[in-house]
């Protein structure tokens, strides 16, 4: 089991898991949407791959089930677009330095499932940053369904508040368990 | 200017694009969410790349406006688990044989730009999967923002209504202009 736990309640944890046969299969948002006919898993759902095979399953979920499923990992190019100069941390890097520390390297970055981050799309379609709905101690539990390598990056946006209204990132915890 | 026309009105047309400079620069559906606050593209947007580049712009649009960014392409194991047995022609297959006629190979599949498909999401997130909206000679204009490699794929799924309520494939037109 993996367990990630939103110690402070505010921070966004982006989330992304690869197959360890072959990390060319990953989570995929986009096969995942279709596969569970809704935007958002909840507990129960499997969580499937660019080849539509569960990878992971969603076992439980204390916080309110407010994610992300919509919005690409920050980048360098994101936070010079809000007005950032020179290099800022992003989860995009993260999860390269991430993977380069274990000798990977993708040559695309998938979509990640971005846990607690609470940018909806409202009727018609317009999408809005809010700071997340969450608890300090939520944790969302995640059962394997393969040999898979997980990242996750404590999202470092300060330049809009979708890591509380006070736009601090904190901390998270990641807990991997037996069973 | 590239203009893909609804010939029958009922057709979803799969879209991708790609710098011809560097295939791995595409456009992106995660990345042009939040570039445009908004889940789908109008009139006038820019749509951009994973690098957040603009890669086209959406000059033009006689229809509704009902197009999906939030599906994978349908490739062989999507018609499996909807029961198909052996081949069936998918998306994403017609993708990368585009491709490699032009002796390219991706890595991985982008999540395209589906014309006229119709598959909202409902308050409360969940999906449904409806006919197009669109009538016959419906079209879609977009400017090339760099030079750039686009494939549209004529969607063959049958086994759900969304290319048009009787679920029979048909042609689209695609044409490129120098202005």
């Amino acid at each position: 089991m993996l367990k990630v736990t939103n110690t402070h309640g505010s921070q966004v944890a982006d989330f992304w898991a690869f197959s360890a046969a072959d990390p060319g299969e990953h989570l995929s948002m986009e096969h995942m949407r279709p596969n569970l006919r809704k935007l958002c898993p909840a507990a129960g759902d499997a969580l499937v791959t660019n080849r539509r095979r569960a990878i992971l399953t969603l076992v439980s979920d204390s916080s309110e089930g407010v994610h992300d499923t919509l919005v690409a990992s920050c980048d360098i190019h994101r936070y010079h677009e809000l007005g950032h100069q020179g290099y800022h941390d992003n989860c995009t890097d993260n999860l390269r330095m991430a993977l380069a520390a274990i000798g990977l390297a993708l040559p695309q970055v998938p979509c990640p499932f971005n846990l607690w981050m609470n940018t909806p799309a409202r009727p018609g379609g317009e999408m809005v940053w809010l700071p997340p709905v969450s608890r300090a101690g939520d944790a969302v539990m995640f059962r394997a369904e393969m040999d898979l390598i997980a990242v996750v990056s404590a999202c470092p946006m300060d330049l809009l508040p979708i890591n509380g209204a006070d736009a601090v990132p904190r901390s998270l915890s990641v807990t991997v368990s037996a069973a």
